[in-house]
């Protein structure tokens, strides 16, 4: 009972924090019961009674309810479990809702977001610069938030920039556009000597962590990008996916076609049924490991520049991004 | 073939791990045949010479070959697909090879061992105590080990010393000892409020990470032990077992049993079938929630006291252990 009083009032939270404006309480219940929750508008008045006694939500009158700052830190702990799979649903959702085109180089394509201080921009600039030059990065193109501007559920902060890095997910997208289906099994911390993968340091599953594993690896200082900026030997943060054995040709000519708009980050891809770096493949599988989309910015962890990152963040227009040469043109504009 | 090789020169390395003595090639030949690699003398004595070409053993002479630092480096990087699945295998190992019996108070429990600088434990100790003292521990008892001294595969290094703290692992041999199967499906990262348990903040499967769950919270700095201590409100890590549902009131009586010999860790005990802080639960099962071994110590990391922490170390006697109010005193004789 009280559980299902629970899954209700976040379901109510859910509902505020996507329509990012106010909602009647009438507008409420139509949403809530499409979603097949059994609720009278009576009900659901009760509710957000509670939700406004805890300052959860706020009472804006004739117009309706709006989340607080309080409700949506509510959403982001509550209901963990849902989070583990969430994950792996979350991978599923946006590799669906992505529409980037890549013969017309047009479409959305998903987007991590990483806050950095505007007062700290252009020290990260040269690092983040270095390891897509070094090329640990998920292709070339990345993106730049003002304050103010909104990526998904994010809003970044005043004083703030928003640094997008293209998810790697993103390649999930593409092949999933051409036929071929992409299983994102783990994350994984790779170790590199003379800037050749050598094997797996550490592995994170995604269906058994509520934590996405680069994220992990970072904030732990696990990392090491200056090693492998400088010299060639280091740790990076890289994913592996897996895809039907005869998909094999497909995929090699697709990661040609992403290489040119930009987006290669294939690292290795295996043959069928082989361990690709001691990573058993199922027989009719191949493996691949590609480059994590946040290490470009990772490295400033190292460097002691503290910033917030969320991967998978939300949809980016292709248009939007650009080649990361033009990032310290871009930043200079943005903190004139 | 190559993957073979690796397999046998990594079993070999293990075995000289294990000895922690010189073995000669005939005795590494025997083991290796008892453990079902079908090798001879020759082909070991051929692994053997390309082992210390690569500096990861070293020759003896007469005596045999020895592992080197390097070759311990090897064993902990190597492999890492095996860890993932180890972490599970090593659980059930220690289970089964711990021998404490709760009426007589003897035999052997695991433990965690954290190294800090010989020169910093005077700081660390009243810190540790007061984790104890609030109850986020692992019962109350602990160990303290001297520079040079061994638990499983670790010597604790010169101007170090070892702190030990009681494996909640030690529950399910514990358990097990009676009669009654657990598994360790999760380590979680526990929201406390009032010192209650709320919900879980993070969740890590033991199933599907290379990392053992509460280090990750740990070096990543989401833990809140500070807080838990002063106000009762923060985050711990504790772990999440499942039972057979009709083991319930066993379990209940073995808990009683466990605090009188301070090795009482069970926050809460769930009901047959039912979500525990909304984790759900098989039907025929009962969820609990154990306090994390490593607690005590992870509050130094908070306090900016870098430690190094392994879970799961090895056995210890149980006439080993000590109550913690006995730490301030042994700390001072080891550092005297």
């Amino acid at each position: 009972m009280a559980e299902k009083t629970e899954k209700k009032e976040l379901a109510i939270l859910r509902l505020l924090q996507k329509a990012n404006a106010p909602l009647a309480s009438s507008r409420l219940t139509e949403n809530l019961q499409a979603m097949g929750h059994e609720v009278s508008e009576r009900t659901v008045r009760h509710y957000l009674l509670e939700l406004d006694r805890r300052g959860l939500t706020s009472n804006l009158g004739k117009k309706g309810r709006s989340i607080t700052v309080a409700g949506q830190m509510e959403l982001d702990n509550a209901r963990i479990f849902d989070k583990v799979g969430f994950l792996t649903a979350k991978i599923d959702q946006l590799t669906y809702r992505m529409s980037f085109d890549l013969h017309r180089r047009s479409g959305t394509v998903i987007s991590n977001i990483s806050l950095i201080p505007l007062s700290l921009l252009s020290r990260a600039v040269p690092m983040v610069c270095k390891v897509y030059a070094a090329g640990y990065s998920m292709g070339c193109m990345m993106a730049l938030f003002a304050p103010g501007e909104q990526l998904g559920d994010m809003i970044i902060p005043e004083n703030m920039a928003g640094l997008g890095t293209v998810c790697s997910i993103t390649l999930n997208g593409v092949l999933l556009a051409h036929g071929i289906p992409t299983h994102a099994s783990f994350g994984g911390l790779l170790e590199l000597r003379d800037r050749k993968p050598v094997r797996f340091v550490e592995i994170i599953k995604y269906d058994g962590s509520s934590l996405v594993p680069l994220e992990i690896f970072i904030r732990s200082g696990m990392t090491d990008y200056l090693g492998a900026i400088k010299t060639g030997d280091g740790r990076i943060g890289v994913g592996f996916r897996e895809m039907p054995a005869d998909s094999r040709d497909g995929v090699l000519s697709l990661i040609q076609e992403l290489e040119k708009v930009g987006l290669g980050a294939f690292l290795m891809v295996g043959w069928p049924g082989q361990p690709l770096l001691e990573i058993p493949v199922l027989e009719g599988q191949i493996g691949a490991v590609v480059i994590g989309g946040l290490n470009p910015v990772a490295v400033l962890e190292e460097t002691g520049i503290r910033i917030q990152s969320q991967a998978m963040s939300g949809l980016v227009e292709y248009e939007r991004l650009f080649h990361y040469r033009e990032l310290e043109a871009r930043a200079q504009a943005l903190t004139r």
